[in-house]
């Protein structure tokens, strides 16, 4: 069974292989009478794109999103809106190797197994291209929580390379490659990330999000709970191996006291003296900010040789040539964001649907 | 909106409060003609049943399953089994105070600000004790694997105190209450955890589950990747702040090279040299062995005093009397398994429904 | 693959089967804060129940349905509902000879040959004892809907016995045994009724179900359009062979003119002069009163020996003793009335979800 | 709510309106390697296509489908089929007057209220128009069904003037422009519809539809019926006011010998001795022909004035030019063909998933 779709009352459905005609998507659920032109989704898309540094793949390709339904005189209407971006750059030819051999750590092998057939150009399904529609979804989705809302996100470590927490600066993001919210990691950075492209190598990394003036009470418990859905929207982008909630992998070294984020009144609202509890108790948003980190494996497409096998069953070792992110976690961070806007629309729709307006 | 199913093909769908009259599930979905009897589900209870050591909670119940439908003569017949535990020790008066006071870390007040009403006695429906229905309905999903999918799950770390992962031993699991495969870490345990509940307190901790035999080609991508919905499921169980695969956050750490699971034909079959991918790659399970790991907080429920507020708005210090697990951590072991099982029973049926038959 | 539940805010899942333990449901998704008890419940189950007139099986059972969950001190709690029926007269060696011979026109056969196995007593999953469940889920929409939303339902056809439309007299549907609201229908059903139960035979039905004061704006086009979500639901009651909303077939007949509802200003409201599109137009309600009818084959079972094989492959006559309704259609009023009650309370949700509050 | 996709293990989104740029539909769950072009669908498009006989409305569109997706080399490969109908003969200005205007029996005043907004040119979403891309994934389906199971469809009456069902001929079915299956209907339909026409009217119609060769067994009760399910996707067509299987209303006049189908063994198989029940029992297909017969009404929009009322609240009397089926119920045919066909793949794939390959 396959299963393109993601969401329940906002729901996302893509489509579209690396290098068909187009990608696309439907967004199915979007209330009416939010006004949405192609301008309102771009701009997140020419944040994603690559081709930007020489830290990510050198294809370019403009990405540029079509409206084909769902949006009347600027405003939709509450019927599905579908999302078309042209495929231009395909060079397909890059490829051909790849259509008899397997890549270690890639999916070649799991979808040409599962399926019996696979379009290997450029990774066909399971190529991150698909991730520009992601992109585009969690833009409307923005829309649909509105400006009081505020989605965020960062890259936080390269390989080894953590940035220090204490320096964090959110007007840093935008000014780096890197999307660092720490100035002194970007050279480091730049430095090693330079290495590794030179070396035809590859690298993990870690992406935060954050979602600020998220209200209380979102979440569907217990198999719909906010961070159950959150971390397989986190884990269901390329390359994503872990995610966690608040302090996540931390927690398990806490010991109570430690773990436990004390409330105390202020000005007659609950106030939170912490927040390891990033944002979410039982499965449903506290009003804290909602935080969340997931890790982003070294892309398997490098020039480095590996062991593997081809279609034949003999013997080979791999190169991938083509164009590819050296550290795919980069491009990852708008993507991140994206999912969490898509995960949060959702759920302010079905709390709406079964407990009222907020 | 509520949401209390689990799964597609093989849904499950729990309810119950911890202090209600009792607590069951509906197994939609199996197949027809499994054997299945009681005797088949209430070992896997047994396992996690409180009371059984110093060091899980004293509520003392049976946990007695009674089968209600979908099975007849010894056979399930594809109709929906009907699972059903009752509730007989239940001395909520020990939880008289937590209705006017929100234990910090806990759901208490989320519930209460999503829903506007709680049924606080011994958490009601955010208390572990729903677990117990997720551990009933693996065992269900064991038979659907069937014989030659091995599902085993271990506690490797307990606060600060991590296994020895040389020294991993299948066998040791059952012969220590902590479900721990490194004999050694047995004494240091007991010792930390025996201080961790004479002062009143709680710790965190991590499992790990892993099935063997699971064939290549399960996982419905892209949003119903296999890893997606196992991080969705082991992040709805309580208290789970964190899921990885396979090396998961390790891998942001890698290089390529690293991060690449080499391959190699072996008597004609496609043999990996490593699993950093724990298993799945694209989002379907490669033939090799399915790991997973999962972060679980301190009880939020201890002794020592927290600040918090209450219902009426007023500054307070809660301690939280009731008898709970120092470390919950231990009796999510059965629970992690049971929601592997679940997870790979439900991607067995739709694989085998869009694809063919394994 | 098996599907037990109904709806997708307000979701029904039922289990059971007719001669095991009990019989049940969850519903989930009920908003928090409802008042509801068991008192709510019982009178819809009463007034289906069987063994009130002649006219029904002789089955007699309390039907005494308990509240296992989702109720906190009296109110709705946003958690699943348990609701459980114990099956207390089961009778079960009446059935003896169904377990090898198939009944034509009934389950018997497809259930046995889809599933390889069927819990063949009083029809097992397939008996229409399932219904009870559907008429207590049906009193909890009924919660949700309000004070303002009323949904009634009558017999309106007995084999080729129709009532006479023009002394339609929703008072007089309590007053018989038969939910007619033409009380001169009841004389002459009673005796052709009373002719065919003698005869050991059966008779089919024509049930039409009403929800007044639903506000317009509910349905969820295209695929989850009102009239479709209740078609669906009501082909899905036990011998439901055909359904139509509003003017139904008699649509096909019709020129333009006659089957526009025209409209016009009234106090500054629309107001329209008639209803045949029985209260939904595109898929969405009007606000008009919603109209639908369905037909209800004669009761598979029965006295008169019918052609059929068995088992072992060989030619029988087929007899059915046990206890069994001659016009089901009777018991199916209450049953359609739930049905329209569930769908309606999901779409009030989902609409309040994606669009608003109405 | 908003809701554009239908089916479970085969399921099909759609979206786009009648004057935008274009629209289209996502096949998600069409099993790997089917041999599949845009040459297999167009044969299905190309006999619903408008223009074709003056029955039918004058839009002259070549309708041609698109594969955008999930095919490769010729073979679909178990990832998402996109499919895209560019919108050429948009004629917008005919319908500039319905943007201020209701039509009564039309969706507009459905829409506006629920949603505060539409694209009322032609329709909007509300469109038959949409219908094309049901007519495209009903021919995925028919790949998916294979060559053993055979769907066809027939206009069985205009008006008040029904078939001789005693001449049916299924070869007269491609003969005439009314798909009817008795040749002596034809000249009675020509002037009827001939008159219809130019009187500026539109008449209702009943459509039957079969499908032959479909395998017992499939159907998934109690909540996802092969009949309950079939009954949804022919409502949801649009102007469809009445769905039954087998014979439908009829057998409410039956006694219970009438109704059963008798069964015998002939060659050592069940032979059924007449198909009252339309091939499904207990909402699983038997094995015999499954017969469904679907009601629509007559096209709201036509040229003979109605009373309505407008935006502005004022009453107005309603002349819809544009151009229009008289008898929407013709073009009706191709599309209830693929809804039963979309029903069937599901229910093929679905039934393959929980109880093993047919």
């Amino acid at each position: 069974m396959s299963y393109n779709t993601f969401g329940h009352m906002f729901r996302v459905t893509t489509w579209g292989e690396s290098h068909g005609p187009a990608i696309g998507c439907v967004v199915d659920g979007c209330p009416p009478l939010l006004s949405l032109t192609e301008e309102d989704i771009q701009p997140f898309l020419d944040k994603r794109r690559p081709g930007q540094s020489s830290f990510t793949t050198q294809r370019r390709e403009p990405d540029q999103v079509k409206i084909c339904s769902g949006v009347f005189e600027g405003q939709t209407t509450g019927t599905p809106i579908s999302l078309v971006i042209e495929n231009t750059d395909q060079r397909s030819k890059d490829y051909g190797d790849i259509a008899q051999t397997f890549r270690p750590g890639h999916a070649d092998l799991a979808y040409q197994t599962k399926y019996g057939i696979r379009d290997y150009r450029g990774g066909g399904r399971s190529s991150a291209r698909e991730t520009a529609m992601r992109v585009a979804a969690g833009a409307i989705a923005r829309r649909v929580l509105g400006e009081n809302i505020r989605i965020r996100g960062a890259l936080v470590q390269i390989g080894k390379h953590a940035i220090d927490r204490s320096r964090w600066d959110w007007s840093e993001v935008e000014r780096n490659p890197f999307f660092s919210p720490d100035p002194e990691s970007v050279p480091v950075w730049e430095e090693y990330l330079g290495g590794i492209r030179k070396a035809g190598s590859s690298v993990g990394a870690v992406v935060e999000v954050v979602a600020e003036g998220v209200p209380a009470g979102l979440g569907a418990p217990l198999y719909g709970k906010l961070d159950a859905d959150l971390a397989a929207a986190l884990m269901s982008i390329n390359a994503v191996k872990a995610v966690e909630i608040g302090d996540g992998f931390e927690t398990a070294a806490y010991e109570g006291p430690e773990n436990a984020d004390a409330m105390r009144m202020e000005d007659g609202e609950v106030a939170f003296q912490s927040n390891h509890a990033g944002g979410i108790l039982g499965g449903i948003s506290t009003g804290q900010p909602i935080v969340a980190r997931f890790a982003v494996k070294p892309t398997s497409s490098m020039l480095i040789p590996v062991h593997s096998v081809n279609r034949a069953g003999e013997d080979v070792n791999v190169i991938t040539k083509g164009r590819h992110d050296p550290c795919v976690g980069i491009r990852a961070v708008p993507v991140g964001e994206a999912m969490l806007a898509c995960v949060l629309a959702d759920h302010l729709l079905r709390h709406r649907g079964q407990v009222g307006r907020l």
